[in-house]
């Protein structure tokens, strides 16, 4: 592996201006934009404006604010010298999680306090600092370049409502689009495997939910008079939801797996080289007693990039206290698909509305609802030009091999990759332990300049894969 | 076949009777002993007050109110004159159904009215008056022998909480075991196949209820992060439940089967000699689209003499409206089986449980819960000398042919056989659609005088078949 020496006069731009960058950071930590409380609405909108203000000084030519029906976005846009370069978005947000239970705070979530390299406060990781770094990594890479705009067009969308489900975002991507147009787009709103095992990731798994009923007689009916001899709705649910996988852990609807792109063998070889402790992962697992899945794959690749299916809840029946010695008349489940990369969803809607039709016993009568069209998974192969360029910006910040990891599930970040039709990368410095969602949050503050450092080699190397 | 032929002087007395007869029992019919309700309890008494009164003026020597923690039984002794003849215990119940919803009353439910050769109030055939026909019965077989007193003894117990669950019963009937010893029990608080079908019971499936709860994380986990890689406890109930009964409907449980004694060709043919139409069943079934139960078995061989296991109930995970996408960390399920002559209830219990254990898959934790002992089969053959005699009563009274039936499920008739180790015998002439639980509860009075003949017969027939 052959990685490029740091820009050195990046390196010192961004050293230099390291107290500056954190002390702006800390004034916009200040601001409580929490997006799922509407009580703090003045305050995400007041998030927006303070953002607004700082990219214009920070040099973008064009800044807005996106009004939406819930909550605004920030959008900025520096456009490069030639206008025939690739246009590539940064993609964050702006607004936080809530902060309760406020008791288990060291230290006031809205008050940001330094502790040594860390910088604590709500929102620090997730996810006002991974956008900061952007306009660190652009100033830099102007200073060291000379030039008085980016090689390529960046465009930055800035979102409001991610913590409360991003649910204005994909109509603003619609409305947009033509704005938006872009070559790729750059995620800064996730985690690394480790401090010291830097990493993409390269794809998240899609989603399609359905909810099966299963009727029988009208009413329930006494077990004693008709017990074992009609159908019990529960009986034919047990066996339904028991058929969904084979004896390797295998989804069992035809079809399921013809569109699935496999995991290259350079793909599963990496995926080995992250330092992963299954012990220590059941334990985050809520101290899942074993590991269990799709026969053939680890568990990074199951959770990662396999498809699967998932009983989120089953019910039917006496569910209360003590005993109904009862035939009931209904049986209910509720299923996920998690899909990954060449899935569509509609297809598994389909094959899954079309298995339950051929495994509903005779006197049992099924019905399927599948709550919308689902969400496809979205996937960069790691030979893409635009991941390979990012993982050259990545290794020559951190100095060593940049690793690959994916998402097991997704957010708004299909609906870029979908709307917007451009390959997802993921530059990222989060780590796991950031505390994000939780009491205490904090971000690393060399991790955040190493962000930056990538982000300023990011725009060149783009220039070149993209063109 | 051949028949006695009616005691003329039997026939005589009853009918002449009659009148008189009714008159009693639509002056119990007008008290409204409502067990289940609390505000009725004074009424329960009233109703015990009454039927000793009444049993005292109809000749019985012994007749006692026995307290309960909650509300009275009455008991009556007739002795035989001869000391060595063998005894029979009649059992019935004072208590009556609530009559909600009164507005589907087309008469008051506590001011009986005849209508035709009907008589129409709460309880008229549940259950005061098939325990009244029993003084005429006995009033008549003395009347004709001339005797002063029955060829056996006659012991009658009466309950008051039979409609609220028979809470105190078995208690009841260990504290008076002595007082209660018999060598066989009349039970008449069941029905006959039709009108012009006669037919006696002659066995009830036993009972034992169990809860499962398998346990996987401890908490819910998000599935995009963990789902395909943990085992769901959802996915392992469904397995587990799926697999409790085979491809021929059988159950699984290991020696399930072993002890059960099997219907005899004889009980078989009889069965089917009942004009049974599956169609209009399965419309009483809930409207029930199929028949459905173990190979090889009739519907009415299903519920009444196989075994069975039922699935009550099953919860877990999400079960609201929308979509939760989850592992969730537990399961549940309640399950009964019912049993069948020659199944111990214990022994099922610790075969399931032992089944549970060794199909729980590795990863989740299983815990069974099984709240008592359950309730043991009963069951008198067909030829046995009790059913055989009581038969014979039957059919005289009748002039007919007399048929077999079983019931699916059981009260405190369990409790009976169960205490008292003595066979039972069902004498009883309600109909299925006497209304029973229901507005417009009916009897037909042709038929409890028919039941008053027989019990007439059956005293002088047991104390032969018994001796």
């Amino acid at each position: 592996m052959q990685l490029n020496e740091p820009d050195q006069r990046i390196v010192q731009y961004i050293e230099a201006g390291r107290d500056r960058f954190i002390a702006d950071l800390k004034e916009w930590l200040a601001i409580p934009s929490v997006s799922g409380d509407p009580a703090y609405a003045t305050e995400v909108r007041r998030s927006a404006g303070w953002l607004t203000e700082y990219l214009r000084g920070q040099g973008f030519p064009t800044v807005e604010i996106w009004d939406t029906p819930g909550l605004p976005a920030v959008y900025a846009e520096w456009p490069a010298a030639d206008p025939s370069a690739p246009a590539v978005l940064v993609y964050g947000h702006h607004d936080v999680q809530p902060v309760e239970p406020l008791d288990e705070w060291d230290t006031a979530p809205f008050e940001p306090v330094e502790d040594g390299d860390r910088l604590i406060g709500r929102g620090a990781s997730d996810d006002k600092g991974q956008v900061l770094f952007h306009t660190l990594g652009i100033r830099a890479a102007l200073a060291a370049s000379g030039a008085g705009a980016p090689p390529v067009t960046v465009k930055l969308l800035v979102e409001g409502e991610e913590e409360s489900g991003s649910v204005h975002f994909a109509d603003l991507l619609r409305d947009r689009r033509d704005r938006l147009r872009c070559d790729a787009v750059v995620i800064s709103d996730t985690t690394m495997w480790a401090a010291d095992v830097p990493s993409m990731c390269t794809g998240m798994r899609g989603l399609t939910e359905a909810e099966v009923t299963l009727r029988g007689p009208s009413s329930d009916l006494h077990s004693g008079s008709f017990g074992g001899a009609v159908p019990n709705p529960l009986h034919a649910m047990a066996a339904l939801m028991a058929a969904l996988h084979d004896a390797d852990g295998r989804v069992t609807l035809p079809g399921f797996y013809d569109d699935v792109v496999p995991l290259t063998d350079e793909e599963r070889a990496l995926f080995a080289k992250l330092p992963f402790d299954e012990d220590e992962w059941l334990r985050t697992a809520g101290g899942s007693r074993a590991a269990y899945g799709e026969k053939g794959h680890t568990t990074l690749e199951r959770v990662w990039a396999r498809p699967t299916a998932e009983i989120n809840g089953m019910w039917g029946g006496h569910t209360g206290p003590g005993g109904k010695t009862i035939v009931p008349r209904e049986a209910h489940a509720k299923i996920s698909f998690r899909l990954v990369a060449g899935q569509e969803p509609a297809k598994v809607q389909q094959a899954f509305r079309d298995w339950v039709a051929a495994n509903t016993p005779h006197g049992v009568e099924a019905e399927v609802h599948i709550p919308g069209g689902g969400v496809r998974p979205c996937f960069s192969p790691i030979d893409s030009p635009a991941v390979k360029a990012a993982r050259r910006a990545m290794e020559r910040a951190f100095g060593r091999e940049v690793l690959f990891t994916r998402e097991g599930g997704s957010g708004p970040e299909a609906d870029l990759a979908d709307v917007l039709d451009a390959p997802l990368i993921f530059v990222a410095v989060g780590l796991d332990d950031d505390r994000i969602h939780a009491p205490n949050e904090k971000v690393e503050i060399p991790l955040l300049l190493k962000g930056a450092e990538a982000a300023a080699y990011l725009w060149e190397e783009l220039a070149t894969a993209l063109r």
